[in-house]
Parts: structure tokens; sequence; C-alpha cells
């Protein structure tokens, strides 16, 4: 027969903490305590098959179960030496659900059943306390008749209020034992009245009720919504722990506490917690009365008077202390502890392993490590890369007030004030002043990037996770709140509304980039501190990693950046980024409007010095490392003349008419320039741009391998290839270009040509394109746009509306599409490997900082993850987790 | 040993019609004809292996080829009883190429091999005609020293000048037997001086000369070019033939003809050809004398007074005609043939199956298989259904005079003339005044529809084969011609202009569909007769196929078309074309500028009727048909007002101010509108849109179905879905709006829902989507947008220049691409299959017309195919076909 019972507490248990999927996460804790001797109340868990049953078979209970509720209840009778319903010495139990995932607030609990009118006398006899056994028994009809009978809780606050008011009483606390036994009376009154039938006095019909009440809790809106939203499945269904009852409020020799066992703010190895004596749990989560400290220690480093447990009462202090001991040497971590100390005698209620702080985790675990309790590797999966960001960048002060104007997404971590101005130009003349400015626009453009530079933090109205702003700010490591929608900029360009509120140029604000929101006023800001801790976990998880770690960087500051972070080569180098610069720009567009190739060639001669000087920088930050250089990728009119005064400019430097530029530009003009011409169709209808970047990143190479003695290794990489002969036409112009710039320099170097994946057909024939291709390299941004059909730039209208509906969990341009955007780069890397087994593959996309994506890519075997810079420790740290997380498969 | 060498004729032959791939098609044929005992003109063929080992083995023949030559050789001797060489009887030969694959013009020949200073003279002897001989010798001179020696013909043309000109000759037919022994010295003598030796003299140095030159044009540029365009693989090689020279030139008894078994113009069933007595092959292809018809009837049909073949030479006549009946038995097709009389003896030269026009196509596969000749399914088999094009639409008059504007894409076939206009109101109002118009735009717009249906044809400079234009004109039977990039409007419109020449409003200019040729005034037109045998190869194609064939139709008269063309159903019934029309398109924008669901409920409430009505009148025509109908898809903003007046109108509709209609239509432009928010992302969001579209397909149902006691089954299709849940939201949805419509209706009808799979996406995971879709309709247009990244609207800036460059062979927009979308269909297709078995599969792209894609489709398996109505027929028979040519597998 199935065991629908397992029993706990009395110095044994039939369950494990493994057991967790049977009998909750709070039972298998439970289990685990009294198994490992320590003093747990006794009780049982009914297991969470007996919920799925209960639901398959049309809320029946198996046979069987009611015999073996009550042979768990005399077990617990026996224990405890009292009886369930007895009128002298009676067994009060809770009834408490526990899922296999917390779901914390969302099920019902009852405390205290088993009182009645008879038993409520034997609990005051016992206790020697009569308020405390009629408050207790109130608390009980006030709870079942809410959670069991479901009964409004409000008919019995406005009973206790009017009883109060009554008498002038204010304070629960006036109310004596008499008091109490009236308010009992009313309360069963009020029950009768509204049910047509008594509070029940039957304690098993009590019990019954509860148990039913819980399994029912399982399929109550609350919870269903709260299973949506996490992806709880609703057939892993719930336990029942039925546990005898301890009173923390039983007088002066009993208390009630919550402690850790390390700080879980700062991760130091000190216990942590506050206590209460002659209190219920619920007491100290009130916050009526203040709480003292566990430790001596505890107390002086808050400047907190009142004694602490170890002073008054050191018996069990010890006790309880070397509990802590037993318990974070037996779960291998920090632990969250709830007690509760009965006429001098310690129970243990709940531990788990606890919550922390991003620097508490770190500290935590590389602290564990050097104890011993731990390996290094463990070490390295303890740490969530994602909270790394909160130790890499400034936060806000949690202490500092704040006035928040509106929320948007959060694009780029990190905390900054500055005033607010509406144009780049303005960032950088403040800037050069010496002032903090936060650059706020409806979106951004290449042409902004000085602006974004120069300002201390971005704020747009459009756009989402990967918008120009989003991503250019991440790369700069500039914090950054994108799609704010209710921000309106006004047609003057002076201030910004936000519903009503206006914020005109020059006001301080706030913005904080790893939550979204943007606040009025200066508000405090937090530099960040990396310990030791941070690089002895950064060698750790060094050490575990296969895949190598690269930065997405164009500047030789962004590559210092990267480098000084621990990248291992540059995996994405987008050339376009380079041609925005002001002194360029004209010629530039000389070249875009060029009427045929000699007009064009004569514009690229001008650009290739430039170019070269550019990569000869870059390439000497990052000698002996591999560099991969993206040819020209965006659509031309991205570098179009906007206005009447940029196109009499590229009139002045081409010597072609105004008329002529604007009807070419026009001509130029794209209806879905994503789709159009971009990418290496540029590099097929105008070879000589491409060939003149060739030129300019092999010369730069061969210049740099000549001063310094070291190399990089250029993958020449060529974009938005859709068929094999489009790679194949450009990959012998490139290797031409390659054979005249070595012969000029006479020195020849190793330099690959490769192409990036990111379009769907790309990752369906990557067999043939392999053919021409050493290497590939994801660029799943673009790929997740043609694999879903999706504009990040036009995604705000509808995206948003989809993940409050629950219709996305996570934005696919965020955490990379296991199902669709994963299976074509899962199809991608197979398919090339076919053709050429040591293909170097890598991703470039934003989702390379991405810790569940790196884990995607860990899984299909890529060999690199290029992010921006600043994300470099995150995708060290989520690589290396997720090589460790392999290595159990 | 490997058999290098095939011998023919003589009554006999070692090859057969089938080893085409080892003999080319020439030598295949010539073998075929001597086994079949046709007096072939008896030669000897070295295969295909021998031109790859050739080639594998640096230009060096396999060893024992000479032997071999040398003994074919010996074999001719013996037929003809003349003798390689031999001053008395000199046997003369031809040295052709004959590859696998037919390579018209594209590699060598040499004619009268054997000839030399002896030689000749027994030639003359043997003819009894001097002339003749040195006649053909100084031709032979000419031929070889071309093709074998390389030199420049124009050396012997001006020599043959020089020599007429001092002698006042005009024609060759004034030089005598004297005056070409006088040119021979002087062609000798130019050979000796510029190769610095003799014209060979030895004939077995003619023919290995001969040999090598025919090998190694396999391998000259044109060869190269030509196999490159026609994907004609470099290792198949050419056969060479070596065959006896017969002569039409040796007297009256002598000529030389073509004939066809069958007329390959109108396909009737009477010997079609033409000869001359007294000449050689190249003098009936010359033109210079007008050759003769080959029957009685022929020349009476052309009124031609010359005398017949069947009445010059009534008995070579029968022998003829009797060989006629024999080849076209034997091939069971009709055929091409040459042939030669010498002195009264009939020679066949060449046979094949004939080329002809669509219409011969279908009536000759049509007769053939009524007479018992081929099997129906042989005849279906036949037909080219891209031809069938012909036979659907007007076409110009081939001898009208034309006067070529500019070229296009041929977008959409027909031909037609008219006067030009620039607007779509413009084209509607001559229209109603009984003129014929053709509408001239820069690319066109939805707006645009009114005028493109008034229009007898348009004309866009801008946009791809799958442009709006293009799409709509096929739809609607519009002849059209796209992309003509040359033609600029003025600023004014009133007149455009093509490199220089102007044509004004009002103006009469005539296109060709077919071609994308446009032509200034009025050019002659022939309609279409579509005869008894179309009807006949229909109901042949119908039986043998498998996939259903639908329509792309919107309105009855498209819907009307496509039924009468044989359609089964409607597979794509757009519903926002429905909303272009004038009275409904203020309603229309009203919905989408609203601020909110009331405001865009509103609206909708207005537009209900008239959709209803629509599907009302649509249904009618369809009923007991199913008609998928797609929800609304494209942008917003498709919709969104231009002018002031525009959104005035709105303005004045809905009661919204101006400024803020202006506003939000500024919130709705998008940058990649292809991308954005559209199709399902509206469903999901604005959930009344489709709710309206829902009720209104139902009701007309409904009606529909009350009124005629037949119903159509409405196939409801959500558009760019790319994640189950979008469906699963909306389909919960419909099926609640069908709950009530079917209660108010007191009427339950079948209906399905359905979506597009056009993401790649939606393939991807069409397990997962097919747990809420009863059926998919691959909309291939998208599904080609998003898998190659590509913009149908943007790719016209590159496409013309990959075609031109070979990267891409088809235009996938144009011929379902297989490796990349078709591998996406087919994953789609498995996918969907994996989770619902009877899942109805179909096609609604533009590639449902396309006779290669309609192939892929047979070979994925998909239900049904959907094409625009105009291309129903060509459907069926290219359907009829994939259907048959899979059960060959």
């Amino acid at each position: 027969m199935t065991q629908y019972i397992y029993n706990f507490g009395g110095g044994s248990a039939d369950g494990r903490t493994d057991m967790r999927n049977l009998l909750g996460g709070k039972g298998a804790n439970l289990a685990e305590m009294a198994s490992l001797g320590l003093p747990v109340p006794p009780g049982f868990t009914i297991t969470t098959e007996v919920c799925t049953a209960f639901y398959d078979n049309n809320r029946q209970y198996p046979e069987g179960l009611k015999d073996a509720v009550d042979k768990a209840l005399e077990r617990v009778e026996s224990i405890v030496e009292r009886k369930f319903g007895d009128a002298e010495k009676p067994l009060l139990v809770s009834v408490r659900s526990g899922a296999r995932a917390s779901m914390p607030g969302m099920m019902d609990t009852v405390l205290n059943l088993g009182l009645n009118k008879e038993t409520v006398k034997g609990l005051a006899a016992l206790a020697g306390d009569e308020r405390f056994a009629y408050d207790s028994y109130r608390r009980f009809i006030q709870m079942y008749s809410n959670v069991v009978l479901q009964m409004d809780h409000h008919s019995f606050e406005e009973i206790l209020d009017t009883y109060k008011d009554d008498r002038d009483y204010v304070l629960d606390t006036d109310l004596t034992a008499a008091d109490w036994q009236a308010v009992i009376v009313k309360y069963e009154a009020a029950v009768q009245a509204e049910l047509g039938k008594p509070f029940p006095q039957d304690v098993h019909e009590q019990l019954w009720g509860a148990i039913d009440a819980v399994f029912g809790s399982w399929m109550n809106d609350r919870s269903k919504t709260y299973r949506r939203l996490n992806a709880i499945p609703e057939d892993w269904g719930t336990a029942v722990n039925v546990q005898a009852m301890v009173f923390g409020n039983m007088g002066d020799t009993s208390a009630t506490g919550v402690a850790f066992t390390r700080d879980p703010s700062t991760g130091e190895n000190h216990y942590y917690g506050e206590f209460l004596v002659n209190a219920q749990g619920e007491d100290v989560v009130a916050g009526i009365r203040t709480p003292q400290n566990l430790t001596i220690a505890g107390r002086q480093r808050q400047g907190n008077e009142d004694p602490s447990l170890e002073e008054v009462m050191p018996e069990t202090f010890k006790e309880l202390t070397a509990i802590f001991q037993t318990l974070e040497n037996h779960y291998r971590d920090m632990q969250d502890i709830e007690f509760t100390i009965q006429e001098g005698k310690l129970w243990m209620l709940q531990t788990r392993n606890g919550k922390r702080t991003a620097k508490a985790a770190l500290k935590i675990a590389v602290d564990l490590a050097e104890e011993g309790k731990i390996s290094e590797e463990e070490a390295v999966l303890r740490v969530n890369p994602a909270a790394l960001d909160q130790l890499l960048h400034p936060s806000l002060d949690p202490k500092a007030t704040r006035d928040l104007l509106t929320k948007g997404l959060p694009a780029s971590p990190g905390a900054a004030s500055g005033k607010v101005v509406f144009t780049a130009d303005e960032a950088e003349r403040l800037a050069n002043d010496g002032q903090k400015v936060i650059l706020v626009r409806t979106e951004t453009s290449p042409e902004d990037i000085h602006g974004m530079h120069a300002a201390v933090g971005i704020v747009t109205a459009r756009g989402g996770m990967t918008s120009h702003a989003a991503v250019v700010a991440r790369g700069m490591g500039r914090p950054c709140v994108c799609g704010a929608a209710e921000v309106r900029i006004d047609k003057a360009g002076t201030a910004f509304t936000v519903s009503g509120r206006t914020v005109s140029a020059g006001d301080q604000i706030t913005l904080d980039g790893a939550t979204g929101e943007v606040f009025f006023g200066a508000v405090k800001t937090i530099e960040p501190e990396l310990s030791g801790d941070f690089a002895k976990l950064m060698v750790w998880a060094d050490k575990a990693r296969r895949m190598k770690v690269r930065a997405n960087a164009e500047t030789p500051l962004d590559a210092k950046t990267a480098r000084g972070f621990g990248a291992e080569g540059i995996g994405l180098c987008r050339t376009e980024h380079m041609f925005f610069d002001a002194e360029r720009i004209t010629v530039v567009r000389q070249m875009i409007l060029a009427r045929d190739a000699t007009e064009r060639k004569a514009a690229l001669d001008k650009l290739l010095p430039f170019q070269r000087d550019d990569f000869r920088e870059l390439f000497t930050v990052m000698r002996g490392l591999p560099v991969t250089v993206r040819l020209l990728d965006p659509p031309l009119h991205e570098f179009l003349p906007h206005t009447d005064k940029e196109i009499e400019e590229v009139a002045q430097g081409s010597g072609i008419a105004v008329d002529q530029l604007k009807a070419r530009a026009k001509d130029l003009a794209e209806q879905n320039p994503m789709l159009g011409h971009r990418g290496c169709r540029l590099g097929v209808t105008f070879p000589e741009i491409y060939e003149m970047q060739v030129r300019a990143i092999l010369e730069a190479a061969c210049e740099v391998a000549a001063e310094t003695g070291d190399a990089v290794v250029p993958e020449i990489m060529v974009p938005l290839v859709s068929m094999k002969k489009e790679l194949a036409f450009l990959k012998s112009r490139i290797d031409a270009v390659a054979t005249e710039v070595f012969a000029d320099k006479g020195r020849i170097l190793d330099y690959l040509v490769g192409t990036m994946v990111e379009l769907p057909r790309a990752a369906l024939i990557a067999d043939e394109i392999a053919e021409e291709a050493a290497f590939f390299s994801f660029g799943t941004n673009d790929l997740t746009q043609t694999t879903y059909g999706l504009s990040r730039d036009d995604s705000g209208a509808f995206m948003p509306f989809y993940i409050r509906e629950g219709l996305v969990e996570t934005d696919p341009f965020v955490s990379l599409d296991p199902k669709g955007v994963g299976a074509l780069v899962e199809i991608g890397a197979e398919r090339g490997r076919q053709t050429r087994a040591d293909i170097k593959l890598g991703i470039c996309g934003e989702h390379g900082g991405d810790p569940a994506s790196i884990s995607i890519c860990e899984r299909i075997g890529l060999d690199y993850v290029s992010c921006s810079p600043y994300r470099v420790p995150i995708a060290r740290l989520a690589a290396a987790q997720a090589s460790l997380s392999g290595d159990d498969d």
C-alpha cells in the first residue's frame, strides 16, 4: 500500500530532505531536522500524492487515509504526552500547506487546532495562564472560521473593535481572560448566525475541516495565478503538515525568534537574528514590540541596550547555536531558522537556505569554500551571476528618500544622478564643464553616441531592452532606463512631462538602471566595492569554465575595460560605430551618396586612414588575442544626412548638387531597413567598401605586429549572409586584398574569414556556408528578430502587454528563446561542424551576457560567448556554472 | 576494356536513345535511328567518358583510343565504299560535339573534313561537279582554320571580298570552279603566313585536330558561361560525333530540308516543313533562297506556287513520310527532323522532340493521347504549366511592329494597350468614360486598388515580383510590369521619362506582362482562345492530382473567376483588402486611431455590417466549399490617413481633435512595419477587432446556409503566430464568439480555427502550435522574407544584381527556396502532424501558383495549394504533374 503519511519528531522521521517532491519543502525539512535529532515538535506530513489523488478522484481521499491520520496522531500524542480533544491535557496542532516549490502566502494555515470549550480549560490549567488560553481559542475561532468555514474576517474584527470601543480599550493587551471569554461568546454567536450551525466542537471534525481547506487552497485563484506566473505545474500538488503546537507566549521562560547562521546582508560569519520573550511568531513579524538581538556582539554592533538571548537564556542560547552549526554543516549553506522556546524548552520550527544579498552570497560562498565546507566548484555554483551586476555598478542608497517619477525598462544596470539634458551636444557641452548630466531622449540614434558617452545616465521614452540606447549604454557601462513610455518631451526640447509633472532641462533626476525607476531630484548612490572574494571566485570560475569569454567592443577604452574584466578577445567589433565620428560622417555620407564606383572609391580612400588608425589602436590593446571584426552592416540610410545643413556639407565635400543628393537619399530610403540593403548585400553590390575595410584591418594588424612583436588574429566577419555564394563572392575578394597587403608589408599574418549566422536560412544551410567560413558567430539579436518576425525597435507597442498577460515569460531579446532561436543555433552549430569539424563557434548577440542563454550555449557546445565589457565577469561566472552543471549530465 | 567508341549506320548501331549521358543527345539519337533501320550516314561517337578522362588526365586521351577510331573509320569506309584520304573515292566526314544537355551554338563543328589538294579532285570526279568540290574545299579550309587552327575568320572573308571586288563579282555564286581554286591558293598562303606552316594535308591530322578542338570547346568561355547559367555540371563532358558527309548540293536530284511531324505552331496533325533543291543545310537557314513546302496541302495553305517535295520527288517524299510515322511512333512525340537527299538517296541527319508553342503543346498532347500513342497521364506531363499562361491571357501580335520603351519585371502575364494615367482616381474616371488606361506609378499602395481595377494594365518603377502591385495585379488578372527602374515620373505627375524620352499622360503605351516589356504606342494584341483540348487536359489532370487547388480571393468577382477555373475552395481571403473601400476607410481609420477600447468598439460596430455583407456575397459564391479567412494582418499604419483632408475626415467621424490624431498617427509609425505590430499581435492587443471579424464571418455563414441550404466551411485563420499562447489566447475568444453567434442564429456550423505558418519560429514549434490549430497554411511570402531576412519591397536595390551575377538562380519570392524556406515548411508539416495526425496543411503564398514550388509541396505532402484565380489552371496541371512524378519514386 502506498504510504500516505510520513511521521517526524521524537528523535526520528520517516522522510528526508530529498523527498521534497513527495513531502513538500516544509515537510521534508522538518523530517530532516527530526532525523538529525533536533528538537522538532512532532507531527506528520500527508503527501502530495494524496493531493493529486484527491483532485484526480473528484475530491475524494484515498481509502485508508483516515485510519493512517488517526494512527499518526496517536504517535504524536504519545510523544508529547497529551491527547487530542482531551479536556485536561489537550494536544493542539497546526495544519499547514507545504508544496514542492515555495508559494509564500498563497495557501492556507490553521494554528491552535484542537481547542474547544472544554480543551481551552485544560490549556489554561496546563499553562497556568487563563488569558493566554482564551486568547488562543479566540484566535483559533477567527482563523478557522475564515480559512475553513469561509467567513469574512471582517465580521470578527468588527466584534472585537466594538467590544474594545465599548470599554475604551485601545490595545488587545488591554483585554483580560474574562474579556476574551465574552468575545468568544460573541464570536460563536456570529458563526451560528451566519452558517446556521455552531462552531465545531469536535476536534476531529476541526482537523478534517482544516486538511480539506489546505488541500482545497491548492486550487484557489491566488494559487493558480501564482503557479501560472511561476510556471509551477498543477499536478505537483501540495502536502499537508500536521504538527504539535508549541508556544513562545507562555510566560517569561518562553520566546520565539528567527535567526541566520551568517549575516545575510554582508555575509560575515556571525550569527544574526532576533527574538521576543513571551511572544508568538506573528508578534515578531507584526513589529509592535521591538525584537531583541540574538547575541551580545550583535546588539553591540547595533548599539542596542536590550539584553540578548545570549544573556537572557544562556543555556538555551548555547543549545541553539550548537544547532546552528549542526544545520549549517548539514546543509552546507547559511541557514534561515525559526525557533520557539516554550517554558525553557527549545523547539526548532523551520530551517532553510537563507536568502541573501549579492554581496553576502559572494562572501558566504568564498568563506564556505575556504572553511572547507564546500568545494571551490560549489562556491562558483552558489553565486547568481545576474546578482554580480549589483557588485559591479553603483546602486541607490537604500536609506535615501525617493520621489518616483516613472518607471521604464531596466536596460543597463547602475544608478546615477544628474541634470536633465535633451541633446547629445548639450550633454557634451555640460559634461565638458564638469557637470553630471542625464540624457533624456525619445529614442537614441548612432549620432547621439558622443552625448551618451558624456552623460552619466540615459533615459529614453521608447525602445526595448535591446534598442539602440540599451545596447550602447550597456556597452559603455552607463546606467540606462529605456521605454519609459510615460515620458513626453515637449516639441521645443526644453522639458518633459510625466503624467502631469513637468521636468525641465537642468533639473536633477536620478535613475536606477537595475529596476528601471526614474526619480525626481538627486538620490544618494553607493559606489561598488569589489572585495578580494570577487577575484578569488573569478579564479575558481575560470578554472571550471570550458567556453571562452570575449567582449563586444570597438573603442580602445572599451577594449581596455574588457581586458581588465578578463575578456579573452573581442567577439564583435562593429566597424560602423567607427563611422559616426563628426570628422568622418561627412566622408561616410559622400561614400554612400556616391553615384558610381569612382566617386565611392574617392570617399573610401579618405576613410581608409581613419579606419586603419582605429584598428591600430584597438589591436594594440588586444595584442596576443583574437579580434573579430564585423564588416559594415547597417542599412546605408542610417548614415544619410537628415538636415539641409548636413546635405550641404556633403555637397561641398563631394561636389554633387544638393538636389541630386536629396534625390539619392530618397532612393536609398527603405520600407523595412532591417530586411533591406545591408550587411553583405552592401559588400556584394559595392565591393570596394569591404575591400577598404579589410585593407585597414590587415594593414593595422601588420603594423601592430611590427611595433609590438605581438599580433592579434583578425577574424574578419561577413554579416547577414543568407547564401553560400555571398560568402564565396566576398571571401575571394578578402583573400585577394590580404595577399596584396601582406606583399606590401612584407609580413604574413594569420587571419580567418567567417560569417555571422544571424538569419534563419544561414542556420539551415550552415553545412554549405561552412565550406567558405572558418568560423560562425551567432548573431542572436537579428536571429531573434527574423525567427520571431519581430523588430526590436517596434516591439514596444505590444511586448509589454504580452509580458503582462503571461504570453511570453521572458523577452526573447533578453534571454535566448530555446525552442525557436536556440533550435536554429543548434541546427547551425551541428550542420557547420558536419562540414568543418573544427569550425570556431561563438555567439555575439546581447544574449552572450545573459546567464540563461550562456547555459544554452554551453549545451550546444559553442567555443565562446561575447558580451559587453561590463558583463564579462558575469559571463565568466555563468559560463563556469554552465560548464559545471553540464558535467552532471 | 571500356568502350570508347559507339558505331552507328549501315542498318545497325551500338548505342541507344537512352544512352544520352554517355553518347550525348545527338549521338544517342543517331544510334537510335540507325537501329530502327533508317538511312543514317554511318559514323561513330566518341563517348563523354573520353572527354572526362581527357580533362582528368591533363588533356591526354585514354590509351587505345587512336586504334579504336581507326577501326571505326574503317567500318564507315566499308559501308559507304569510300576511303578516308583516298584520291579517287574520298570519304569526307563531319566532326560535331554532342553533349547530354543541348548547348546550342556553344561548341564547335567541322564539316567536309578529309578534303585536301588530292581528294578534292576525287570529289569533283565523283560528283561530276568541279565547282561544288572546290567550293567545299574552300569552306573546309575556312571552317577548319577558324575552329581548329584558331585563326580569325576575318582574314578569309577579306581575301574573298577582295577577290570578288577585283572581278566585280557580287555573289558567291558568281565564282567558278577556277575562281575557287584561285581563292584556295590565297587561303593556303594566308594560313602559311599566319601559322608558319601549311594547311594540313594529312587527313588523319585533320581528324585529330578536329576531335581535339571539339573536346577543347567544352571548356571555352562561352560553354562555361552557358553551363553556369543553365546549371549544367562541368563533369558531364561532351561526346564527339564523326559521321560520313552527305551532300544535298550535288545537283537537282539532291536536296536538304527540315520537317516537323506536326505543326509546331498550332499542333495540328499535318506535316510541316521546308526544303531546298541542290542546297546544303546552311542555305536553308541563311534565307537567301526561299525554301519550298514539303507537302501540297502545306503550300496551298500558304498560297505558295513553288512545287512541294511531294510533287518534285514523290518517291522520296513517300519514303520520308513513312519515316516520320516511324519516328513519331517510336518517340511517341512530335519530331523535329533534318534530312538530306543526295542524288535521289534519302539520308536522315537528326531527329528530336520538336519545340512547340504552348497552344501546339496542348493540342499535340491531347491528340497523341486520343490517338492512343500516349496515356492521358503522359499527356498531362507533356504540357508545361507555365506555358498555360500564354493560353489564358491576351498576348502581343507577333507580327505587329513595336517601339520598345523600357523593360521591367514580368510581374503579371498578359498584354494590354491604353492611355497613360498617373493616379488611381484618374484611372477610374477615364475608365468610367469607357477609355482603356494603363496606370503608371512609382509603386502602388492599397489605396490604388480601385485604380488598378479600372486600368487594363499597370506599370511600376519600383518593386519586385511580389510587390504590392504585382500581387494585386495577378490577383485581378491584370497584366503588370513592375520594377521598370528607368521610369522616372515627374514631380507634377503629368509625364514620365525613360532615358531621355518623355511620355505624357494620355499617350498610348503597351505592356507585355509576360516579358516585362513596355512599348510606346498601341501594339496589336491577340485574345486567347481556350479550345476543348484545354478542358480535356484539365479533366485528365484532375484525375491524376492528389493535392487540392484553392484560390486566393476576396471579392465575389475573383471568387467567381476562381470557381470558374476549377478552384476547390478559397485558401486565402485577406480581410484587410475589404477595408480600403472609400466608404469604409474613414471608419477603419477611426478604429485604428481610437484612444481606447470604447472608441475602437464604436468604429468596429460600424464596420461589422460591411464585413458581414462582404462575407455573405463571398460565401454565396463559394457555397459548399471551404473558405479560409485570414483575420486582419497588415500593420495598422498601412491604414493611416496621409493627407490633412483624410485626417480631417477621421476627426469629423470620430470627434477626436486633429492634433491628437496626428500625434497618434505618429505614435503608430514603425521602423520595420513588416516585423511590427501586425497580424495576431493586433488581435491580441485589441481583441475586439478580431471579435468583430469572427462575428461577421460566422453570421454571414449562418445566413448563407439559411438562404441557400448550402454552407461554406469557414476556416478562420490567425496570422503571424510565433508562440502557441498567442493562438490559444485568440482561439478561446473566437470560440466564444462562435458560441454566441450560433445561439443568436439558432444554427451550428462547422468551422475550423487554424493559423498561418509564416515565421520561422512557428515552423520550428509547429508541434506546440498544432495543439491549438486545426490547420496550417504556410504563408511562404512572409516566411521567405524572414528566413532570408529580406524585404520584398526593398530587395530591388540588390536582387537584380544578385540574379545578374548568378548569386541566386531564381528569385526566392517567385520559386520556393527548397533548402531554407522549403526546409522550414517541411519541419512545420512534420511537427504539426506529430501532434495532430489529421492536421490540414496548405500553402497560400505566391508560390502556390508556381509549378516548381507546387512540386515541393507535393513532396512534403501538403493537402492543398492556393493561388491567385488566374493561376488555378496552372496549379491544377502542376499539381497533377507533381503527383504523377511522385509516383515514380
